[in-house]
């Protein structure tokens, strides 16, 4: 089951780097969902490799094709099969990778668990297996709008540089800008570091926080299932990923009770609360205020600099990047970190509807 | 599927607060085990509460009970159901909050999402639930014992003051003082950090650190059952808990991929990394290095002082925190982080017999 | 997972028939349901030992104790743990089969998995733990009322001894005998025949009769959770089931599909069909028909005859039954056949929720 | 969960039968396998449309496309896509049934369940979505080969036609004919009978044994997980499936215990019964006996006669079977109950490591 994610609403994915093709199976999609194929493509183009200088230059066009589930433009409860082809094989790239472990790759990890690995561009440990969740994550959105749910995500950090809380952002202008951080002066430094980086054939870390809006209370299936916790899984399956903080987060360490509870009031006929250092969840259940979290990226593990190794009989060896990699994941991995909060909460949304009898 | 966790060596765990009794059923834990009851008990023991001053002062002798899948001493392949009743069932301690929701409490998600609750002493979302887990987490320790895996946690840092790093500190130290900090000049000020905090009828945040050892290269299940999503998950689902990293984790962002990569080399037969950035974590799979990580728990939302809310009918009430409360959760937390890593790793381990034909 | 059965709707059970005691988490309940505790126990005694001379005479009072989950007599949607304390621990009586195999039984089986056993009355493969799938079985059941669905079950046969077609019965009379055949002249055949191989230190088998009445169209969840496939895995899990099959079952082999085809009709604003060869399930859903079924039990291993085996050293041994046996086992299979099928219809209630966005 | 199968060894097939193509995710194959793309293709082959005269006349090729898992002719542990296009898709061929409910056919009831169907060809319910599971199954084969584990299914019964029990044939011969039954003498009868049923423009029944050679004892994963329990599960999942009995199955219940026991004794090393009413498998767990086990099917649902019907505005139809179907569904239907019971074995092998500490 390690290829698939969720209870109901659940996906499969498949595929490498190099291989023929990439793609998921979505199980358990509620029938009668309008799919809106233009929608996926420009999710899958907000993902996709070369859309800008401060991405890789790897070129690939990432159409999705349906090939099963959808009939006459809706869906019809059925598995959704979504393929995509590689196009961009150029396996001699990697040759140079066949016998040895690159730093801070999973080339040494998967020999050893398997015995055998398909080397090329990292074959099923590269990020390129996150198009499927992104094809896969569309659905999902397009589910969620109909229960008046949005799933945003920002890129709020680059090395040191930090954008403002989410609060005083505009997030609808996070398209607006390359790397995808709706507060434009911070947009500008982060674009400069990135280049700067890039000139030194090296990569940069960085965070991208996630936004829900609209979630109804209740979503989370405690004491396994949490809300939270079951976002943090999915954020943590996204390559390069190193933690996983919402609400208040690590900050919340420092702080005291009496400043970090959240004061709840009435609003109308709605409950809520003053502050929100819960961060939209408490004991695991949604409780109708936003819900935002950050996810931290290390710099990308491939950099365009000589590295000391071994290779498989234990040898040493010098290893180099070749090719066209990031130099800094996070503003590719915004549309990944949304695909993977509204597969959440999709699934969080049909669980629900067994609480009560 | 909400109460249980893990694939193969799997917990499912029942119980509120003030009912009868809490426990968990253990499934797919190996036959040939050797079950030292007297360990059992100890792991208990370490989260009891009462245990110290800065804990809370509430009575339980958690004593375990072993329902099935013991046999002569030993584990029998057959689920093993573990039962702790509760002795100290004050319930009219809980009646003022029958009807309010307490601030960052599960009270009124609970409420929200199931139309009724159990509101004595927070019910199923009370962290009492986690004595259950502990019990079983013991069981996959000994478990693991055998296979030459050590699992430790220890508190690093409580409001603003941090120990130094894991690798600096003797970790047999650990239970010398009553905080949990096997660094003896920064407990001595925890310690009296929480003192304080008590005093001024507050509490306060903190994080824990697990490190696990002797661990082989190959656990993890990719892609969504990558190793430290599973441990992620298992953390995320402690109460309490708002954040998950590890290895470099969030610093990690800050960092350039030409500092942050691991470089490998031969020591012996063994390939080895240089530094450990990584975590022991590669691709979602263990290298053999430890596997490091830091858990945030946020300060404990009850506080002995007045707070405004909110009853079900939506008036606004004050509410104040009464009985024994910890006023920082980290110290009896430290065996809760030990007890979810046993069982991931416990899975992980029987997962990757699977690995090879 | 091998103790665990269901998707949301999911109980968990453990014990062995001669340790502490056996039970069950149920997991997944809707909160809000009443749980009327006579009616849990009334169902216990309908399976219990001893209840008349055509069952064993071993004693138990098979009492269920509810340890969480329940809250002022109505569910909370937290998991409910049910105990049932083993009274009757005779271990003396088994220590004769501590080294040999049984015939028929799964001494040697689980011996050879697990390299150990509990062989106390069978330990974990004994009948007994069925007393907790009936106590789970008695919450679905009080659920799926609410729903108007009803599920009943009767023996249909015992030997050769064959009862009418169940729509030519009255199954209100079921309980009327201690065979649990409603129809009363084949109920004293039942028991003349029992009796007979009773006397005879032998055993016989049975067919147990299942269905379910008010089951509303679009329950199952096709391709592989098929309504018929987890009815039969249901009951293919009950201790000695050689064969299930619903509707026409293994007759309809011989039948021509234009006499097969269960041709539809209006009735009112529902769709009906004019026979229902298709057993109320058609491509893996329910029609809104009666959904019934047959499950075939072997006669019980343990005859009160010498028999040939073998120990664990592999030597010859005679070995006959000793104790407190049933002769046939079918009328106490009747309330573990409709637990399971309430099960199996109460997880599928809830999971056809999911169906539509 | 609806359209995976299995726990570790699992699949999640997808596809209409007149989508654009059908397949499935083998998720959880171990690494290393051999594979053998024509054996795959043989497999396809022998349930392929088309294939003799008593088989529907509707071609296609059935090629299977691997689009990920295998590198270099062997598995790797990862996910494996196997994809199948849909050739023939004479979608006008099925208009008339866009509106009406065909009689025995799911088009009712997924209509209810879902409020939008595929109804070209029957869409999911249809039986090509089996070709994926054959696909799956030959891997899962060629894996057990390795494990000296073989899987052979026949056709023991058409209509009243029986073959004599497996014990008495050579299984290597099933493949000589077109009904796929090892005795020439009955397979000729069978086609006959075949033959008259296709000219008469009606459909009949039949069913499917399966015979597992060379299993270990230790299979199966009691309670729920029990072996026959899962085959049963397995067998029900497939289309026009009505019941399951494995061993002596519903003949045994007629048997006394003291003729249906089977007494151990020692054949060298092993431990072996006598007699095999058991079927192979003992308290849900095989002991190294054959593992038998029959499949019954009924006719198929479409005839080429006249039947009476209504649409979905619950209106009075005619409906007539169009096109090209199988009077006869079991010849086709042996690779089938093989690949779904290799999936079995497949599984429960990976399972059985984890038994012992």
């Amino acid at each position: 089951m390690s290829n698939s994610f969720g209870q109901i609403f659940r996906i499969t994915t498949f595929g490498e780097s190099h291989g023929p093709a990439i793609g998921a199976i979505l199980d358990g999609c509620p029938a009668g969902i309008v799919v809106d194929e233009d929608f996926l493509q420009q999710e899958m183009d907000r993902r996709r490799p070369g859309q800008s200088r401060i991405t890789t230059q790897r070129q690939e066009g990432d159409r999705v094709r349906i090939l099963s589930g959808v009939f006459e433009g809706k869906t019809t409860g059925t598995p959704i099969a979504l393929v995509i082809e590689n196009e961009d094989q150029r396996s001699k790239d990697y040759g140079h990778i066949a016998q040895s472990f690159r730093p801070s790759h999973a080339d040494y990890t998967y020999e050893t668990k398997y015995g055998v690995r398909d080397y090329r561009g990292g074959g099923r440990s590269s990020a390129r297996e996150t198009a499927a969740r992104v094809a896969a994550g569309a659905i999902a959105k397009l589910f969620l709008k109909q229960q008046g749910i949005s799933i945003q995500a920002f890129v709020s950090r680059v090395g040191t540089i930090q954008a403002p809380p989410y609060t005083e952002l505009d997030l609808s202008k996070t398209e607006d800008n390359i790397v995808r951080c709706p507060h434009e002066e911070t947009a500008s430094r982060m674009i400069a570091l990135i280049d700067e980086v890039r000139l030194s054939r090296d990569t940069i870390g960085g965070i991208v926080t996630g936004v829900i809006k609209g979630a109804p209370a209740g979503l989370g299936e405690p004491v396994f299932g949490k809300l939270h916790a079951l976002l943090g899984s999915a954020m943590l399956s996204i390559n390069a990923v190193k933690g996983f903080e919402y609400g208040s987060g690590f900050d919340g360490v420092s702080k005291r009770g009496s400043e970090h509870n959240d004061e709840f009031y009435t609003e109308g006929e709605r409950v809520r609360t003053r502050t929100n250092h819960s961060g939209g969840v408490q004991g695991g259940i949604s409780n109708g205020e936003d819900i935002y979290f950050n996810v931290a990226f290390k710099p990308v593990a491939t950099i365009m600099q000589d590295q000391q190794s071994v290779n498989k009989d234990g040898n040493a060896v010098t290893v180099s990047g070749k090719g066209r990699h990031d130099p800094c994941v996070v503003p590719r991995a915004v549309p990944i970190v949304e695909a993977m909060a509204a597969l959440v909460i999709a699934d969080c949304t049909l669980l629900a509807r067994s609480a009560r009898a």
